[in-house]
């Protein structure tokens, strides 16, 4: 723990900080992620009695979601579960720990992210980096040749956070794949279909869904004369074209890769190329690459695809690029990955929600043969659905909207206007609850009706169900509409049916 | 790892345990662990060329859940979290790591099970060790001072694992607590109405809820002349009496914790007491213990629990038991615990499935104060159901049973005869994605209409849609009943209302 001197130091800096930024008009998430860095230091400092010298936070990285988060998030949730469904996929769960070993040398540069658990004595343990290596160990452990599956899950990443872009360090990731030795590109088109019908009903505004073929990667950087064993390194760097200039890839190439600048150059041509069907029969006319057998087979897989994602009607939205490359290590064919282009956003004088990939995913058909102690091979196509993101974007729009959304389905509060009526409450809300409706009642003894009804209009609950003397009397429950206001005497008998009836209406 | 001669020794131990096991035709779950032991041993030896010196498996304690156990899994899930929203619940979620610090000084001796990560530079962080104290922490940090939440999340505690029992190191909690200044008892009556509610629709058989009340203990315990600092300690033993038997429980009183052998005999004549709303009347009537403070409002809340037990009509099922104890911490009223008695088990002849606790909690008015800066208390009472046991009974129950468990939701396969038909058979199956029909196609170019038929039989997709060009040129699809076998030409315009209709049906 840092001094207690320098600590007083650094608040009073961020505290500047926070200052000078609302001065500015600088951007709501802007003020809020320096002001969570102004009570984190706070909080590191304790109160003076130092007696509570913890900080109250979440993990780096890391957040709590609140009930009207969780209701996006169910409703996401259900979009993309209805989705996988509907395409036949069933859903397995695997631990959120994996021995060490098993994600060993899966992720490339990328494993100095990975999470280690404490060595407390028996197995050494890392939290999950995806669901796709997991996935894979569960197919060679348990036999499994061929299986439509998909996972939704939180995976960790040792990342630099950007909570306000949607970049956690404990985030979901929803995958779908299809593991099985099947015709060339079927499944492959299936995926993509998939996406595209996830991301049109989000409506998350426009979309394009980018393909490439690691095949056709390889057969290029052969065609231009990258030597074999840089290959991979080439390719990361490629990976950096969507968010880098041409040049500065380039200078990446021949300067830190140690590429021939005219090696360079002629990838710069290929990678500025985008299309179709078109674009791969092109390119198989190209007499270096249509020579080259990696090259070759890709093309003629891409044509394949794009036949078949024409037949799914979605050729619009999606684009032969050959600049997209992809970080992981597995990938062995085609590959894709999905990116918002213009954002809905319901108040643009706000600054841009900013955007990118929302899916990504591809042919990885050699990474079960690695866990499988005979190799045993089994090919497998898969995408997964980035949806941090997508979490963002709709929380700011439920923000920036002024409709209430409700986190509870509770149909009728059960009240009173009189005292001493608790009793007959509790008992009316377990005769409510024992027939499925959904109820509640305050756990006060003599709440006033007024607060009843306040709870209603606060939390959203359209039926008061009020009980008095008179009501008992004569076996009766009187009926109010929050919204309208109207109330009608319903015998105690037709209660049940009558909320019923009009939680269908509303 | 050990020396490959040590290794082999233990393997051929194994083998031999595995041996007689089977000879002395053991359970099957002996045997099924047994071999898991045996198999990971030989996994450390590896494979001789020294390529795969992995074991192919989950970490101790985990398991990975097949799409079969995800489907009892869903249906548990539903069943708890419609009746959490029956009662008007919202939901969170909270990260699965909090900073080290959350934890510490919560669970008592438990402690020593909670898993820490890794130091990799940055904070010191640990897997959480159960729901409550995340949910506290959310409390304290967001000055939140009433709220009815579920939460149904993972927890992590490094125990011995018994995994034919349902105990593993990874395991689901499904927890309800209502936290806020309330009158006393009402919510805590809630709680235990929504054990009951969950365990009669899970159809587990019989069971018991047992309460108490840590105020109650506390006066039993000053009554019987237990000295003050030695109150957690002997509540800790007392807790062990579902275990073992009154004798070991003494003599850890009397030997381990040094209490005088008088005060355990007195301790032994009220934990031996068990009734209902008449015990607590009695022991208001105990000269001594209604001259304690605290038993005196314990024993009074406990009145007025059973009389609100009652208007839910579920006192049958409820018992006020002094011996019950509970491990934790942090409780300061009401506890309970639900307990299988007499489970459902559809072949008597084999082993009973063990069960015992399946759901616990109480009240905890201090836990809040102890993460707020200001230590303001905000009082909650809660209950947490123990899912993994529930599962373990109900996969035995299915194993057990002949039924079949569906694991997609496929409404349709389109399939075909003759072959060049995939594009068809693609175009189809899409029309019927884009029209929310759950539609599946074999990804072979030209697949046997015999195994297109055994795809559905295997999987219980109930639909066939069947073109050839006969088909096509009519504008027709022959939809075909797998379990009937009847066949039906349907126009191609009204495909998709034919699939609905008959999807309702079945």
């Amino acid at each position: 723990m840092a001094d207690k001197g320098q600590l007083q130091e650094s608040i009073k800096a961020q505290g500047e900080v926070v200052r000078k930024l609302k001065e500015a008009k600088a951007s709501k998430d802007q003020i809020v992620e320096e002001v969570a860095k102004l009570l984190e230091l706070k909080a590191q400092l304790g109160t003076d009695d130092g007696k509570q010298m913890f900080a109250l936070k979440t993990p780096k990285g890391t957040r709590d979601y609140n009930p009207k988060q969780m209701a996006i998030r169910e409703s996401v949730f259900n979009t993309i579960i209805s989705c996988f469904k509907r395409h036949g996929a069933e859903t397995i769960d695997t631990p959120v720990f994996e021995l060490k070993e098993t994600l060993t040398g899966k992720y490339g540069e990328d494993s100095k992210l990975i999470y280690d658990l404490k060595d407390q004595g028996g197995e050494l343990l890392s939290l999950r980096y995806d669901l796709t290596v997991p996935f894979a160990r569960y197919l060679a452990m348990n036999k499994i040749s061929n299986i439509k599956r998909y996972h939704i899950a939180k995976v960790y990443r040792r990342d630099n956070p950007a909570m306000t872009k949607g970049r956690y360090r404990e985030f979901y990731q929803c995958d779908f794949d299809i593991a099985g030795q099947y015709d060339p590109m079927i499944p492959d088109a299936e995926c993509i279909k998939v996406v595209h019908e996830i991301l049109t009903e989000l409506q998350l505004g426009d979309f394009r869904i980018k393909v490439n073929d690691r095949r056709i990667l390889d057969g290029m950087f052969a065609v231009c004369g990258v030597p074999d064993d840089k290959f991979r390194a080439i390719c990361s760097t490629v990976d950096k074209l969507d968010k880098a200039s041409w040049e500065e890839v380039k200078n990446e190439m021949v300067g830190e890769k140690g590429l021939a600048p005219e090696a360079a150059d002629r990838i710069g041509e290929y990678v500025r190329m985008h299309g179709g069907f078109d674009l791969a029969e092109k390119l198989l006319q190209d007499p270096q690459l249509s020579q080259n057998k990696h090259a070759l087979e890709g093309l003629t897989d891409m044509k394949d695809l794009f036949k078949y994602l024409e037949l799914f009607k979605i050729t619009d939205k999606v684009i032969f690029d050959l600049s997209l490359a992809r970080g992981l290590d597995y990938y062995t064919g085609v590959i894709y990955e999905a990116v918002l282009i213009r954002p809905q956003n319901v108040h643009p004088s706000e600054e841009l929600v900013s955007v990118g990939s929302v899916a990504g995913g591809g042919r990885y058909d050699g990474l079960v043969g690695m866990f499988d102690h005979k190799g045993r091979k089994v090919p497998c196509v898969g995408v997964s659905v980035g949806i941090e993101r997508v979490f963002s974007i709709l929380e700011h729009k439920a923000e920036a909207s002024e409709e209430k959304i409700r986190t509870t389905e509770t149909q009728v509060l059960v009240a009173s206007a009189q005292k001493n009526l608790l009793e007959e409450r509790l008992k009316l809300t377990s005769e409510l609850w024992d027939a499925g409706i959904k109820a509640e009642v305050l756990y006060k003894k003599n709440p006033k009706l007024l607060s009843q009804l306040q709870h209603c209009e606060e939390t959203g609950i359209p039926l008061v169900a009020i009980i008095g003397e008179q009501e008992l009397k004569e076996g009766v429950v009187k009926l109010r509409n929050v919204a309208t206001r109207e109330e009608v005497d319903v015998s105690r008998v037709t209660l049940v049916e009558e909320i019923k009836k009009r939680s269908i209406q509303s």
